[in-house]
């Protein structure tokens, strides 16, 4: 098939698809007919123009008066998706393992959630919006116990609620700044000296020390000034903005397939945890925290081994520092457990884990008491949150309980990571070190046209994300079944062959 | 009236209110008779029960096992929050001129809001969260075209959406930042050198660049870490936390009244100026851009006149340091404009203006298409706002021109001030340096014991919030009308008998 689709960045000229298609696909697949999950679902994608088609190449140019968009991908008409499935104005429904970037997590237009939607608590949630610091609702206790503390990682009992990601982060990095200061003070009790309340108000060490969070080579964080400067995935993210000094470990570079690697990515991931300590140890900037993901997301899909993690854990605490676990994206059932440090098994829990995308809301999980600094206000802003959004998420919970739909992303990630096992070695050049076995659904390899086969993926009915600089990261929806698994591995094979 | 409410600080020591009361208000009140916005309001406050009474403690106690409630003020029963009055769960009703600390525009339970958050469009903008800056609705021009776009200031035709205060003003801080290098560069189509690339990924300079945001004395812009080096308002804010190396300039410190200390106040506006000058021209990290709010809020209700900031403006224009206007907690209507900076009646507008609180959304507006980055993914995050939130803004918007809101706030202001200043000459001791004339009911003045103040406001039924170390700080909602300032002026006199 020829390339048909355009890219965003190519939207300016357009290629017409000759007619209305379905994509068909070839019945001799082999998925277990597992009742879906969505019903009314499409059985494959649609595709009835080029994308984007002339409605919305037309609202695109409508909305770039007044909103950047030069990073769109596709304007969506929300209310024909359904699902799995994504739709545009033009009548092109695709089959979504992106997901926007990964924070769909129980499909488009999910009944249980329309239900959420309309319930009596989501409406004053919205027109009485709570500075929750102050004024928090009665039932916020809950709506918290009954929702985000439901979900909470083993050991972690608390929670300080955000927005998103990246003040998700810069929180918890305050909340790690506060306590490394309480513990060189000798405890809460503590009282600040007056050198400390008069130079912090000039931004100045004492009361502002030069202390660091170390965060690793390739890592996303988010893109607030604190978070960005632990974000180390691309420059674009990064330039022209003013950063702190702050350390950056190596990440190990793991070569696949792991079994064919084992001692010497082994060796690699020592080398990285000797690199952590030692930038620990003799960083100019005193080291609070350490910041983590358990697959590195937005930098390329980079993984490491459950000893590595654990490296981690006791190099931070026998050096007085916090971890803290960034599951921003890895979290909420994508890898097959609720959480992706749980594939861990660690003896002492993550001092912090932070949360946002499938949650739809944000903010960082702790355990120990001391975490919640000695002073009132210390900690704090006007909203600190949104109840409506708490209410999604419990929604989503809820949902992920009655499907067991972690236990179907790790069933369905098996399913598909054999699959591309078998694509990979029917076209080795073009699926390249395939990662996140036993990883649920959060798979990725590496492919040489990478940005070529994402518009390519349009065209023959899936909407498909990359990382990094040469990855193809699939990050479906936990609602995603086999026989959705099927469409999306005939369609890769499409791809690679139109790319021969 | 014994002193028997008590503060959030003193929970745990409640003395009991002996009967349940309605406050009796006074028949003379000479308030004209308008029409009520919200007929079913509760005529005056009701006391049932000593603040915080005994259902709201154990609930209280309740949430503290898993949230941090130190900050607590009140817990809040929504449900029966009505208009101006908040509701807490002993059936206490206060006549609430704090209003979630100036985030609530339209009054609790306003019945346009439950419309919108009934709809359709809110419905699925709930469940189907999208990646704005990737795949926005079809709609989501239309959305902003009649919501937060309508409401732009004069000048200021494009926006940036954001979460909340925090994160418009380091967008906005980034948004000058790009700029400032990029006309260091020569253009927006001079390419990255190598040496950028790579610095930026260890935060290092050229790539991450000493750059500046200048603010002032006793200014509050957010708490993340960006936001927060520009925040100079109480050290409790800032301290532990690094910060960078940015400049602060004076900002002046007017005698009140006003008309009696005219020439020392000009002479003190100037001196500013001109410490600001000199900082922009001699700071070690160069100025990028001058960061103000037009009433100083959190750091103690400061006021400066119109010719102030007209020198801002004609400073930054010199400089070439962009002008960024803080409008987080002054916009939405409260000074009686739409934005407090329409009453400077600049030549040249700001050149961003960032919004949140009563427009229950955020982000900047900016005018000049120079401050859209030049590449896409420079100015980027998943979520880049809440659709949802920006629905809620939409329906307020439509409420304050419907009902002339920001015009009855005006007057509103005016009638509340006059109230005011008839308790200053008689009580000059207890209402020192009142401030907001002509500014809607953005109204404060310092008193001696402020703290106390606070507490015995909930004691006569209503609830007020303070600013900087003495300063009451009036910020009712924009359907405060004259018979509520008549309760609220009562209140204040029985307050301050009792600190007689």
């Amino acid at each position: 098939m020829a390339s048909i689709a355009r890219s965003s960045l190519r939207m300016h000229s357009v290629v017409r698809m000759p007619t209305v298609r379905t994509i068909t696909t070839t019945p001799q697949r082999c998925a277990a007919a597992a009742k879906p999950f969505f019903a009314d679902e499409p059985t494959a994608p649609k595709l009835a123009t080029a994308i984007p088609g002339p409605k919305n190449q037309a609202a695109t140019a409508e909305l770039d008066k007044v909103f950047d968009v030069r990073s769109l991908n596709m304007l969506t008409d929300y209310s024909r998706s359904i699902g799995n499935y994504i739709a545009d104005l033009d009548g092109n429904v695709l089959l979504d393992v992106y997901a926007q970037i990964a924070s769909i997590p129980i499909g488009y237009n999910n009944p249980h959630l329309t239900k959420v939607a309309q319930s009596p608590e989501m409406i004053t949630a919205l027109i009485n919006r709570p500075a929750l610091g102050n004024f928090p609702s009665a039932d916020w206790a809950h709506i918290l116990n009954t929702g985000v503390l439901k979900a909470a990682p083993k050991g972690l009992n608390q929670v300080f609620t955000a927005m998103a990601g990246s003040d998700a982060n810069e929180t918890a990095y305050k909340a790690a700044f506060m306590y490394y200061r309480q513990l060189q003070r000798g405890g809460p009790e503590k009282e600040f000296t007056e050198e400390e309340l008069q130079s912090t108000m000039t931004n100045q060490s004492p009361g502002s020390p030069q202390l660091s969070i170390l965060s690793f080579k390739s890592a996303f964080h988010g893109r607030l000034f604190g978070s960005l400067s632990t974000t180390r995935s691309k420059p674009i993210h990064k330039l022209d903005i003013p950063a702190f000094d702050w350390p950056q470990a190596p990440f190990p570079s793991l070569k696949y397939p792991l079994e064919e690697h084992a001692q010497e990515n082994a060796q690699e991931e020592q080398r990285c945890l000797q690199e952590t300590e030692r930038l620990i140890k003799e960083w100019h900037n005193p080291v609070a925290a350490v910041v983590v993901e358990p697959i590195q997301s937005e930098g390329g899909d980079n993984h490491a081994s459950p000893a590595f993690f654990h490296g981690l854990r006791e190099i931070t605490k026998r050096n007085n520092v916090l971890f803290i676990v960034d599951e921003v994206q890895t979290g909420v059932g994508a890898t097959g457990k609720f959480w992706a440090h749980d594939h861990w098994n660690l003896e002492t829990p993550p001092d912090m884990v932070t949360f946002s995308k499938k949650a739809q809301t944000a903010g960082y999980y702790y355990g120990n008491p001391a975490l919640r600094p000695n002073k009132p206000y210390r900690q704090f802003n006007t909203w600190m949150g949104d109840p409506a959004r708490a209410l999604i998420f419990r929604g989503i919970i809820e949902e992920i309980e009655r499907l067991s739909l972690v236990e179907n992303t790790a069933k369905t990630g098996d399913y598909l990571y054999a699959g591309l096992e078998r694509l990979a070695q029917k076209y080795p050049g073009h699926l390249q070190n395939l990662r996140g076995k036993g990883q649920g659904t959060f798979i990725a390899w590496d492919t040489p046209k990478r940005d070529e086969f994402l518009v390519k993926a349009k065209g023959v009915g899936v909407n498909i994300g990359g990382s990094g600089v040469s990855a193809v990261r699939l990050r479906p929806m936990l609602i995603f079944q086999e026989h959705h698994a099927d469409i999306l591995l005939e369609s890769i094979e499409k791809i690679i062959k139109q790319q021969l």
